[in-house]
């Protein structure tokens, strides 16, 4: 038997075991975004914070304070290597090359660097409040929701025996196993990794990313996790999300400005980014007021990603938006992204056959589905619902509405001035009623 | 990252990855019944051989001829170790020091040795017979079966790809602990590991062991397999079986000699071992008549264990005997030990409590139970039912009835005239009708 000396020595002086290890463990649409907002909006200060909403679970109860700023000032220390940076400027992102600018690229390896942060604890929850510009906040939330989710994962974990933690990880790849076969069973279905931010932990995310790219063949499309992308020479999955319409109609100066930010948000995109980027996300104030007041442009754009309403109702509304604006649904992709698990994908991918094209982005139960799996049957590693807001752009309040209700972010006030403005309070009735 | 280079070279140069590594990775009462033969039986010859009772697996097809020779020239070049010896004689077993004799300790460490065999392959079979001195014979059953049954299991995991393999010790683990849990949920029950003959594998077996050793507490009371209990700390479990009555009924010159031999095998137990270890197995040649012909001192004996009678009934019968010769049931042991599952040790725990002591062997479905586990649903997992059987005695059949027809042994003829002599062809008919 041999005894590797230098390595049992080396594996007692670690300092810190870091979680994010690369800049590029993030989701691939952060770049995107990181890159309009830099050539955009370079000068844009923002706030945002981290938010459990899940308020069953205390946080304090299970990461300190201190050992998420050691993990937050390691990530803080990265800079993007060389090797990833060549990565950037020369793989193919959807087909297309040189997706991001040699000035960027640039911007990225010498200049970028992540915002100031505060940590505090107050009546055992975590209060994590980045700010600064908007490119220096942005690209702290996966990487922060990444920390606590795993920091929680490894609180948990170190409750458990070493034959404990087989039976976890055993119970959570049967688990698994059972998901992947039930997809293999319908080649046609398309299903991309986007759980970076709720994952279980990096090393699980590499495990369900990888048995999905070795198993399902053509129908995994890829990861949104940057880092696993170029590791595993898998597409990188993702467009844009919320904070972009949210920033934009922050800094509407009147009504009818808040208005045409959602739109405003669309033109600035096309002039960046092309083809399969050209998705919509249309629900941060509502997807049907999003629809009905849009631009016949808007309807040439290559897809829909429904995020926070019912996927079979958005799937049909978008159809038939497009019908009337004249447009083929069959050359358009309907992305879900929302909460979805293998039986609802494949309900929804039976639906929409034949109809438009149907693609789901797999989170938070690809990730972290460790339901049950604990062998004292406890719940403390159970997923949560984690999540970061943009809070202020430039000292103004940042809202979002979504269509639903319980997803709606930002001073009440403010709210319901959104509401009136977007035409959504009826909206809003009609779903409670 | 470390490199252990020495190791990585190592690890090419292997000639062998041996099964057996130790002459203890036997069933404990192998060793037993190797003292009892050393003293009593040293002159007799016999010859045994590998059965394949599952005619739908063709063992040439999955394990061949050379190198099974080599695993086996791999075991008849072990020797006992100083170690394993002092154990031997300074462990206390059942309760019981020095159930060793210093000269039988004497010659296991000097003159023990496994006799000669033939190993050859027809019709897509493996034949695997020994022949020699009974003590130099015996221990051939429990090497063999582990190493044949490895073998099968190292054939169909050749076949699994890395992820694969992680899928299919995933859904063994998790079925595992779903027993597990189920035995947890009765801490009354009393279960014993009898599985090393029909194991997936060695290192499957000790993990096994290990889950229940950690977990059952009480409940989980040993195992059958010396080199576990050796290493782990754990009781080693079992005193006898079929071989002995076989043989001596082999032997006997008259059919009154027949009939008495295998209360004769009880008699000659009992001057070398006690307590704990007078265990019955009276289904040899029928249990109905073993127990009715029976001198009254075999109800003093501790227990009984019941090999292939339906549990059950066997268990109804040998209290309702212990009560007519005037025993406490309740002072007594039960002990099942075939093809049983935790339903079945459960629902006969339950039957029992109150009325018999009752323990389980658990062996099959402990130590290899991957049925459903394989990756691509393939069968080649799956136990198959691999005996050894005991053929000649100093040339003469040897012969088994056993209370399971199709689990009787030997040529017809011997088989009818021990059905006659042991008046159990009635109860053949009586099975059969």
């Amino acid at each position: 038997m041999q005894v590797n000396f230098a390595e049992r020595a080396d594996n007692h002086n670690w300092k810190l075991d870091p979680i994010v290890r690369s800049l590029l463990d993030t989701d691939f649409y952060k770049l995107l975004m990181l890159q309009f907002i830099w050539k955009n909006f370079p000068q844009v200060h923002v706030t945002s914070e981290i938010v459990n909403r899940t308020k069953s679970v205390k946080l304090a109860d299970q990461v300190s304070v201190g050992a998420l700023v050691d993990q937050m000032e390691h990530v803080r220390g990265l800079k993007f290597r060389r090797s990833e940076l060549v990565w950037l400027a020369g793989n193919t992102f959807y087909g297309t090359r040189s997706i991001f600018e040699p000035g960027f690229l640039d911007w990225l390896e010498h200049d970028f660097k992540l915002s100031e942060y505060e940590v505090s604890e107050q009546d055992g929850e975590l209060l994590i409040r980045f700010s600064g510009l908007w490119c220096e906040v942005m690209m702290w939330e996966v990487y922060a929701l990444s920390l606590v989710n795993e920091m929680r994962t490894r609180s948990a974990l170190g409750q458990l025996s070493e034959l404990e933690l087989d039976v976890l990880y055993a119970r959570a790849k049967t688990r698994l196993w059972d998901k992947i076969e039930l997809l293999r069973a319908v080649p046609a279905v398309r299903v991309s990794d986007f759980g970076t931010r709720r994952r279980h932990s990096f090393l699980w995310q590499e495990y369900t990313v990888k048995a999905m790219q070795v198993s399902l063949g053509p129908s995994f499309t890829g990861t949104s996790n940057t880092f696993l992308a170029y590791k595993h020479d898998l597409e990188a999955i993702g467009t844009n999300a919320h904070e972009l319409p949210m920033a934009l109609a922050a800094l509407a100066d009147t009504d009818e400005e808040l208005r045409a930010a959602q739109y405003r948000v669309l033109e600035l995109w096309q002039k960046s980014y092309g083809g399969s980027l050209l998705i919509l996300l249309p629900d941060t104030f509502g997807t049907t007021q999003f629809l009905t007041g849009a631009p016949d442009w808007v309807a040439d754009w290559t897809g829909q990603r429904i995020d926070s309403k019912d996927p079979f109702v958005a799937g049909d509304e978008y159809i038939a938006w497009l019908m009337k604006r004249g447009r083929d649904p069959r050359k358009k992709l309907l992305i879900a992204s929302d909460g979805l698990d293998v039986a609802e994908i494949l309900r929804l991918h039976a639906y929409f056959t034949g109809r438009i094209r149907f693609s789901a982005g797999w989170g938070t139960l690809l990730t972290n589905d460790f339901r049950d799996c604990h062998p004292r049957n406890e719940t403390v590693l159970d997923p949560i619902s984690l999540v970061c807001k943009l809070m202020t752009v430039n000292g103004r309040p940042a809202v979002k509405l979504s269509d639903n209700p319980r997803k709606a972010t930002g001073p009440s006030e403010e709210i319901a001035r959104y509401r009136r403005v977007f035409g959504s309070e009826l909206q809003e009735r009609a779903v409670v009623v």
